[in-house]
């Protein structure tokens, strides 16, 4: 199984750290993951710069990252603005989003589900004539902070009305770590079910401690492409101190141990991730940038493990 | 399928904190965990105070703490005086340990595997002529810090050995963190098939952020017993910063959604887990403590997740 690895936590990772992060390091980040081999980077967001201020130099980092062959940068386009923006701006790839559960849509986007859908259709139009790639990204569709469980007729229903519109890239996201491997199993059978035509990724998060269970989870069912965060960098807004996004070096490590390859440098990946926390000035979640590879071997004159 | 899960903390997190915790609070958080319906807790270790100061007061933990009725209190005993001392303080089940690789057996034991099997034998005949159950650890079972990959036929000899010698009970110990679901399978299935006997359970630690998922595959084989530690306390002695055990809460979380029932109150865990975080004044790695349980509802009008 060939494995595709998104990596979101230029966007997703950053877009909640309340001091600004300079542009030059974000670039900075983004072509440290290239140059580790990731070729798939979700680098930033064209939302309102006074709803996310963190990410108000959209524009300047797609001009300055490196492009390097093969590369895909894809951004957040909330709306026909924010798309047109990201296309002027360069952007490869556009992700318009939806939650699947009303209650969240309305506290995240302020508006109906089926507003939202009709705004992706506006936005699918709008990168469909100028042939730019739309993946959609569906938000709580393992469970809502709000309303609990969220039926999987639900996520049906919307993954039918934007393959209607043509899209046929999907991200099933666990905005608040509410996915367990049952839940993964029902929803995504579901949506296959229904919806053979939809090409599936998966977007988890560590807060419950099962991210990385979860893709596990994902590969039995053969789903071959996961959204991660270098670091583990992001967080829950609901649970101070709670880990957010599934750490990409973490899972890169995962594949590689179960046989998959993803020709990602593990070893550069871990040093992205050490290099952000330096700029951050704190550390992140990710254990294997701190504790290596598996087979990583010491000296037997090293510190011996106590019992256990 | 009933699952067991074995709490370590008290011995297995506790014993690398390098200020000594008070007997008293010790105590407590042992009786808090039986309170919160756990039977079976590994309270300390019956070694030498100078190899282990943190575990000097031994005799004193086993004393003091509440015996509910059920309840196993296991002890570390690692030499036939430790397993003497523990039972005339009161362990109810003695715990015996030898490591899987020889370097790792030298430096943590100071002598031979074969040499640690002979004494566990001593152990075995001295707990026999008193009735006191005998488990036995078996450590870096999935991978030496010094040697690599271990062989499941070095597992498999001494597995044999214990059973030999009597010991049904038989601890697979992840003891730096190197265990992979793939690794997990080839190791179980091989002890399974040459030692149908034993009845085995599971040990991992987070150090590469797949203890969780060690954990998920262990249940794939159907293997029903797991040792974890409250709030995920304790460390990894080669990767500063690296998570330890396996964290309980996390751990019946996990096993509640996956539709196990475990006789335990999940709230009355992460209160004991946010107890001990005061007692040690750090933040532990433990994620559902912050969190919640997954269906944990929100008002509406709570902060709304960013996108993602």
């Amino acid at each position: 199984m060939q494995i595709k690895i998104i990596e979101v936590g230029p966007r997703d990772g950053l877009q909640s750290e309340k001091t600004f992060i300079p542009t030059a390091q974000k670039v900075r980040l983004i072509d440290s993951l290239f140059a580790a081999g990731m070729r798939s980077v979700e680098a930033t967001s064209f939302v309102s710069p006074a709803a996310v201020p963190q990410m108000a130099d959209a524009a300047e980092v797609l001009q300055q990252i490196s492009r390097p062959a093969g590369s895909v940068v894809s951004v957040l386009a909330p709306n026909v603005r924010g798309a047109r923006d990201a296309m002027r701006a360069g952007a490869d790839e556009l992700v318009a989003f939806v939650s699947a559960s009303a209650t969240h849509n309305r506290k995240n986007l302020n508006r109906s589900v089926a507003d939202s859908l009709i705004n992706i259709e506006a936005v699918a139009e709008l990168a469909s004539e100028s042939g730019t790639p739309l993946r959609a990204a569906i938000s709580t569709v393992f469970g809502c902070p709000f309303e609990g469980d969220v039926d999987v007729s639900s996520v049906v229903a919307i993954v039918q009305t934007l393959s209607r519109i043509g899209i046929r890239e999907i991200t099933l996201a666990d905005t608040t770590g509410m996915a367990t491997p049952a839940v993964v199993r029902a929803i995504c059978g579901g949506v296959r079910h229904a919806v053979p035509e939809a090409r599936l990724s998966l977007h988890f998060h560590n807060t419950r401690g099962l991210g990385l269970v979860n893709v596990a989870a994902g590969l039995e069912l053969e789903i071959d492409a996961y959204e991660s965060s270098i670091g583990g960098v992001g967080g829950c807004p609901f649970a101070p101190g709670a880990t957010g996004n599934v750490c990409t070096e973490d899972t890169v490590h995962l594949m590689e141990q179960l046989g998959i390859a993803t020709g990602i440098d593990l070893d550069a990946l871990c040093e992205a991730a050490r290099e952000l926390e330096r700029v951050l000035g704190r550390p992140l979640p990710g254990q294997v940038m701190r504790a290596g590879p598996r087979l990583r071997r010491y000296a037997a004159e090293a510190q011996a493990a106590a019992v256990g």
